[in-house]
């Protein structure tokens, strides 16, 4: 077997084998196929690609290319969570404690955000003292006892996702549905939980553009995890404009604690009700949406949630006291309020101008291993669907910045305002795979 | 300008810009932009293609990496020629002395072969003597003097190409049209001629196996070299049967010098006699392919053209008695001749099959570097359109290895025998940009 023989195939739009598909994966991790032949390889793949079995197996060689958690210890179904990203995503922070609080385990591997996508971690690491960096040991020890834990991705889980991916990132070929796939599932069936639940995003702040794109990645990571023996279920939701109204590290944990307590804030709550619900359902103890939807809301609504939030963050070495006074967090020296030029309805608030923004004044990173500003970020007063007289506030940015004047002008550019109401926004796309 | 912008363009399919071209081209060959960058490039271009513009700034691109030779000390119009490769290709060392003959300076910059195809310069150190190791002063002044001469490519010149070429040779993105055209015609461009004949081969032992693609890449290198102020003419030849008897340094000599004494051998004639042709209307001495014909013939028939073949190997260092006695090349020790198992006509003798048995008997190089047996080769005894008796013999394998049935094998299956006479085989397919 050899790389030439792979990549002339693969060029002409052939299949790959289990075999020649585990050659490349193998010989690159090990430095034994040059990047500049594997980089050919995924621009072929780019134009071609790849099929069902063929991503299965690439996710399969990424698995095996490194360890894989083991979750047996813990009874249960493990019930896994991910999401392609988007901006003011913090559906993670609600889910978790909702669900470990109904007696489903949760054990979350999470990153850390780059661009304009936040990460999970980098929001929990807000809370003063919050630990994100647990040893295996007590990680699965803190999902057998108080149901859930949220851990960087530490050891050495697919190693060869990581070549890959560090590959692909410069050489243009991150948007590639069976790459992404293989990527994404890769590491959750190494994260080792039983069954998995897919956000997918869809529009303008999102990866996947267009509903069909999106679709096409749920339905093929869907099938994925299926045939490695992981029930999985993807729901493609909306990421035309930013989830809830606030971006930035600590301004998404206050805000997640507001769900958390009992505000249905339009769109973050649809989609951590539907994401939650889908849990509930793989984690066992429901048969459908509305059955759920119903366990979902009682959990938040009898106090359990927010107490296994607290129990979470305090496991964790946080201080709890975060979910009733989220001032702990410290608070950003700045804050800038923007006003509209104009009055109207707002028809749209374009997600990726307001993501950059966020990075551009803190809250995110615009580079691997940059700081953050944990107190920066962007809080939107008129979202879409509201009414807005010239002169009134549209947002408020927090920030330590001296001069942020570029980035107030790329917030109110987000926002399109116009004569009449939009339709009435739908936030949950699709389910796949229930 | 940055090169992940530049990748993502091209797999998009748009167009790269004349600025664009030269940032990547510059900055791979400076190795400021890493090859795993290049590498998924090249494969975006292999997909998505590039136009004549575009590939017109790429050849340019290569001449302006390095040296370009100037031959305006030599007077009259410097005709070039260059062949795609094929077997038994002996057509340069025809054309060469005939042309020159008739005063048309001929200053050729020549390659090696490698794998199924020889190479000129390859075939004339088969010489006793012979060196192509020219400088470029000697270079010019053998052209200025006798009116010809063969240089192995030394300097400087398109070392982007050189570095490109390696990166393509092993990323299975050799055979993209604008990437063959603009390598090939950087070469020809920055090796000084004001013209140039392209002998592009089609069929089975070529790279181009049908006549629509060698039109396409013909075309192209057309189009570049006239946008660049070379009169460029192109001849679509065909490569389905070895040019010729022979195959093999010495024995490629000995043929060539059969032609230049005025032997019509059926293909390899009709191939040198129209490139020759070509050579002479763009040297500016016929209007016409009848009318240069003539002259080309009347080269042959007075002995003009044998005798200037006799001056450029005394000029070289070569052993000019080689046109009267061959042996002095020296000989191989085996001569193992093939038997026909069957009757009939021959209706194909198949080139690639040929060209690589030549290689595994010594005659070629499998890989760069590989030592030459310059007595090693093949003889056809029968060739297309010919009858055979079962037990006649087919060819024989000129050769110094103990043990060559693979070969023999190989070279009978190159055979095809049937019960009816083929067609009348075209050795001219078209001629382009006349």
């Amino acid at each position: 077997m050899n790389i030439q023989d792979i990549i002339r195939k693969k060029k002409h739009g052939e299949k790959l084998s289990r075999m020649e598909i585990e050659y490349f994966t193998e010989g690159f991790t090990r430095d034994e196929i040059p990047d500049y032949q594997i980089s050919a390889l995924l621009m072929a793949i780019w134009f071609s690609g790849m099929d069902e079995e063929e991503t299965r197996n690439l996710t399969e060689s990424f698995v095996n290319s490194g360890d894989v958690v083991d979750l047996s210890s813990i009874p249960g179904i493990k019930v896994d969570k991910h999401s392609t990203g988007g901006v003011g995503d913090k559906v993670s922070l609600i889910v978790i404690p909702v669900v470990a609080s109904l007696g489903i385990p949760v054990a979350k591997l999470s990153g850390r955000g780059l661009g304009h996508t936040g990460g999970t971690i980098d929001k929990l690491e807000a809370i003063p003292g919050f630990s994100c960096d647990l040893s295996l040991e007590k990680f699965k020890e803190s999902v057998r006892l108080i149901g859930a834990a949220i851990a960087s991705q530490t050891g050495n889980l697919t190693p060869a996702d990581k070549k890959f991916y560090a590959l692909r990132d410069v050489t243009e070929t991150v948007d590639s549905i069976p790459l992404i796939a293989s990527s994404v599932m890769g590491k959750k069936i190494a994260s080792g939980s039983d069954a998995i639940v897919l956000d997918v995003k869809t529009g303008e702040g999102a990866f996947m553009k267009t509903d069909e794109d999106a679709a096409l990645l749920a339905e093929e990571m869907v099938k994925t995890g299926n045939s490695m023996g992981r029930r999985t279920v993807a729901v493609l939701t909306d990421m035309n404009e930013p989830l809830g109204r606030n971006i930035g590290n600590s301004l998404e944990i206050e805000e997640a604690v507001k769900v958390l307590k009992g505000d249905r804030i339009p769109g973050l709550w649809d989609v951590s009700l539907t994401v939650a619900s889908l849990m509930v359902i793989l984690g066992g103890l429901a048969d459908n949406l509305k059955e759920a939807g119903k366990l979902v809301e009682e959990s938040i609504d009898t106090g359990k949630a927010i107490n296994k939030f607290r129990e979470i963050i305090k496991n964790q070495g946080g201080d709890e006291r975060v979910t009733d006074d989220p001032s702990i967090m410290g608070e950003a020296l700045y804050k800038d309020t923007l006003y509209s030029e104009k009055s109207g309805y707002i028809t749209a608030i374009k997600a990726m101008e307001i993501g950059m923004a966020a990075v551009h004044i803190g809250a995110g990173r615009e580079k691997k291993g940059d700081n953050l500003d944990y107190t920066a970020g962007i809080e939107l007063i008129k979202t879409v669907g509201e009414k807005v007289q010239a002169g009134e506030s549209l947002a408020v940015l927090k920030h330590n910045r001296k001069d942020i004047a570029e980035s107030l002008q790329d917030v109110l550019s987000a926002y399109v305002i116009e004569d009449n109401p939009p339709d009435k926004k739908d936030y949950i796309h699709r389910i796949i795979g229930l």
